[in-house]
């Protein structure tokens, strides 16, 4: 067998154990009994663990040298990005020593532990020992990769999530955006201000009658329900496994709005994984290519074509019907206006689209500043303040609604935040593209079509894979690379034009 | 670090892929969407391939001859235990190469695949082929394991399932068992015709209300709901994971009375396998002693307490209530015949008590035969009528009532029918125990009071673990080795003296 193949035949391993893991954390967050917690987290542990061990094997360094070395030339295209995918996961295992990989898996989970109490107690002074524990693993694997990359300690942790991605270009990008955010904010309001007000929709709105409408919307999105679930869960997500695809939602019998737009947001998630390459799903090459263009789907489905006024055209009446709504408040009018509304708000995961790249932009420079050492974790509330008037124009009053309110820092995600802003920004430049190669996209929203949108996106994006990179995905698709015009223009003719 | 550590550490890993398997389990037969069955079967196998590389491997052989021939003396009863429940275990492992057991896990899934449909189509000749490749494969099993245990082929199948049974016990057992119960089912069933009838209860039976009372039920016996659950699967099973026990039935608004005589059943199980000693649940010897045991557990709680007189005293006013039920059909006389009704049926999954062991010891002789080549499948068919007339007294009109509704067989569960019958016997016998030595136990039932039954057998059997064989906690709890005076002076007592 050629080292190519044996690695191959490793790696459908490493995927049928990602699947079982995928199954497990679905489980665990919706379904298992609440006494089972600390039990299962061993489990969990176990097999990341095995999957560790397979993937660090000394035969996969052997097998990689050799492929790389005598058998790259008579790979075809996919299996020569397979090979380069296999070395990029690898590196990134294998730069860890094990006994570092074990310390940052229990000091993240001491210090979720301590969040959770901290933040609903808003103690930030409890966090500062876990918090300081975690972000120094997290050099010391920023570290450990920059050497293998040769990169920068905080690209070395960004590539994990972002393949490629690195932080000279992101800094470009998001000074460009914190530039001419504020002000946009500030017209935009004063024109939300001056204009009609948004009219509240009488409740309750039972939890059947909004899993109903859920559901149906996912159906004209055009998820596959024998390939897929939705369920509930406290923070909802989309994971699962190949062929099997999961979105939750959580309900609240007083506001449907969320909840649904939740929806609309995971099943872009999930659009992306079921449209994979059918041929390479066990494979490296087969994956989402990163975290940009994954959050880049949930929004081009939640804000550029849910939020569009064709797609609440078709919204307004199904909700008419499922929650007996009648008067103007459940006109489109109103419903465009409530979905639109802009708001200088304190929570990120409650922000609006204009606003939503601010609270990213804040802690992509503070996690930047804590793990450069420019920033002391003692100092960071007031940080956080100053940011937050700086970029938002609004401050918190506690630590609660300021810097605890995410789990990213104590769950070791250090790098993450960025990948959504570039998010959206690759999901309007993506929109744009789409609306311009298929005329009928926009129209079609309004008959809850989404078939013009989706088609476009697998053919353009999901069918790639991790074939090129998120560049060269976004150069085929759109002409260019990511930028952010596009989103500009969006946030432009959205807030300021339309109405 | 000695190898017996060595050995439990590498048990603690099995241990936890056997809990991911467990809830992978679950998940495929209760959640998963269609779609995703052979991808899902893909992620099974290769989790199964993991867990018998960890088990055989070389360095396991070197570990246990370490321990069991330098460190033996120096551990405790318990580790002493483990270390022997090991060996059993690798020893099963590894008498069977690895080429076989990828056969027999291929052939199975052919020969369920062709089951359903030979069932559905009642068409006998189908299963020919793929029942006689299982059942040539099983003969190899069995011959390897037969060589590596010394003992015959039978008995090195049915070690797996029941350790340390053997065929020359069972089928002294199992012929007292036949010389007795055709003339009881005789006597019983005449003795029902000249009494009352059954009167029937008015449906439809809202499957909300019948899970709330399956829910009360599981709860009374002493089900730890934030350690388990309750759901719904074609196949109502037990399953799940150490600290996840998680039970399933089936609804059908026009039955109450199956699904909740299930639910008895599987929570039985389930007590079982959350009683286990909690300081050894990682290990080999805190997994439940075997089959027959297990099995012991579900019928005393279904069969000796769920259809005892005093239980049903509690059962019927929360029938009543539950269904809405009023006159003689739910008062607790009716309810007490309905649930003891024997007839001579073909279905050994809908058999009552009394006739249920004629089914087992049916196939018993028949899966004897199959293997030791004294009956060609090809004969099976007239060999099952045969057997049918003889022992149960009724014969099926075709293959789909007949030899063809079992899983088992083209299943590879070659050894498996004799604990149903071995659990039935031990069931009864600890329940007469139980009662001796709790006098609070019946009418504790009467109130809805299972704790001095459930304390006894969390006591007696459930804590043991695997630490003695069978017998050895068969005699501990009850003064005597698995014996069928129990069994049939239950028998007689609730079928020919009570009523």
């Amino acid at each position: 067998m050629s080292a190519y193949r044996a690695l191959e035949r490793r790696f459908v391993r490493l995927h049928h154990l990602d699947n079982a893991l995928g199954i497990l954390d679905w489980d665990y967050q919706t379904t298992m009994p609440e006494g089972a917690a600390s039990w299962r987290g061993e489990t969990l542990a176990v097999l990341t663990g095995l999957r560790h061990e397979i993937l660090t094997d000394p035969a996969v360094s052997d097998d990689l040298a050799a492929a790389e070395d005598r058998e790259a030339e008579a790979l075809d295209p996919w299996q020569q990005a397979n090979l380069r995918e296999m070395r990029r996961l690898w590196s990134h295992a294998a730069a860890v020593p094990g006994d570092l990989v074990t310390a940052n898996a229990r000091a993240v989970a001491d210090a979720e532990m301590v969040w959770r109490k901290a933040r609903a107690e808003n103690d930030f002074t409890a966090m500062l020992v876990p918090l300081s524990t975690v972000l120094g693993l997290q050099r010391q694997i920023g570290e450990a990769k920059a050497a293998r990359f040769s990169v920068a300690l905080y690209d070395a942790l960004l590539d994990e999530y972002e393949p490629a991605g690195r932080s000279a270009r992101i800094d470009a990008l998001f000074d460009e955006l914190a530039a001419f955010l504020p002000d946009l904010t500030e017209r935009v309001m004063a024109r939300q201000a001056a204009g009609p007000p948004v009219l509240p929709f009488d409740g309750p709105f039972p939890i059947e009658a909004q899993r109903q409408v859920g559901q149906a919307i996912m159906a004209a999105i055009g998820f596959d329900f024998t390939r897929g679930r939705l369920d509930v869960s406290p923070h909802p997500f989309c994971g699962g496994a190949a062929h099997d695809v999961r979105v939750t939602t959580r309900y609240d019998d007083t506001d449907f709005a969320k909840s649904l737009m939740g929806v609309l947001h995971e099943t872009g998630h999930a659009m992306y994984e079921l449209h994979l390459p059918p041929d390479w799903l066990a494979q490296p090459v087969g994956a989402a290519r990163g975290l940009a263009l994954h959050e880049s789907q949930s929004l081009t489905v939640e804000m550029q074509a849910g939020r569009s006024r064709e797609f609440l055209t078709y919204l307004a009446p199904r909700l008419r019907e499922a929650f007996g709504g009648d008067g103007a408040a459940w006109q489109v009018d109103n419903l465009y206006r409530f979905y639109t509304r802009v708001e200088r708000g304190l929570i990120r995961v409650d922000a609006d689209e204009v606003t939503y790249p601010a609270h990213v932009i804040l802690r992509y420079r503070l996690e930047r500043a804590l793990l450069a050492g420019d920033l002391a974790l003692a100092d960071l509330p007031g940080a956080w303040a100053d940011g937050m008037a700086d970029l938002v124009g609004a401050v918190p009053p506690d630590d609660r609604s300021g810097c605890l309110q995410d789990i990213h820092w104590p769950g070791g995600a250090w790098g993450y935040f960025p990948t959504y802003t570039l998010g959206a920004m690759a999901g309007a430049q993506l929109f744009d593209a789409a609306c311009r190669a298929e005329p009928d996209l926009l129209p079609g929203l309004a008959r809850g079509d989404f078939a013009p949108l989706i088609g476009w996106l697998q053919t353009n994006v999901h069918a790639k894979g991790s074939l090129h990179s998120t560049d060269g995905i976004l150069v085929a698709a759109t002409g260019r690379p990511l930028g952010t015009a596009a989103y500009k223009a969006h946030l432009q003719r959205r807030y300021l034009a339309e109405g």
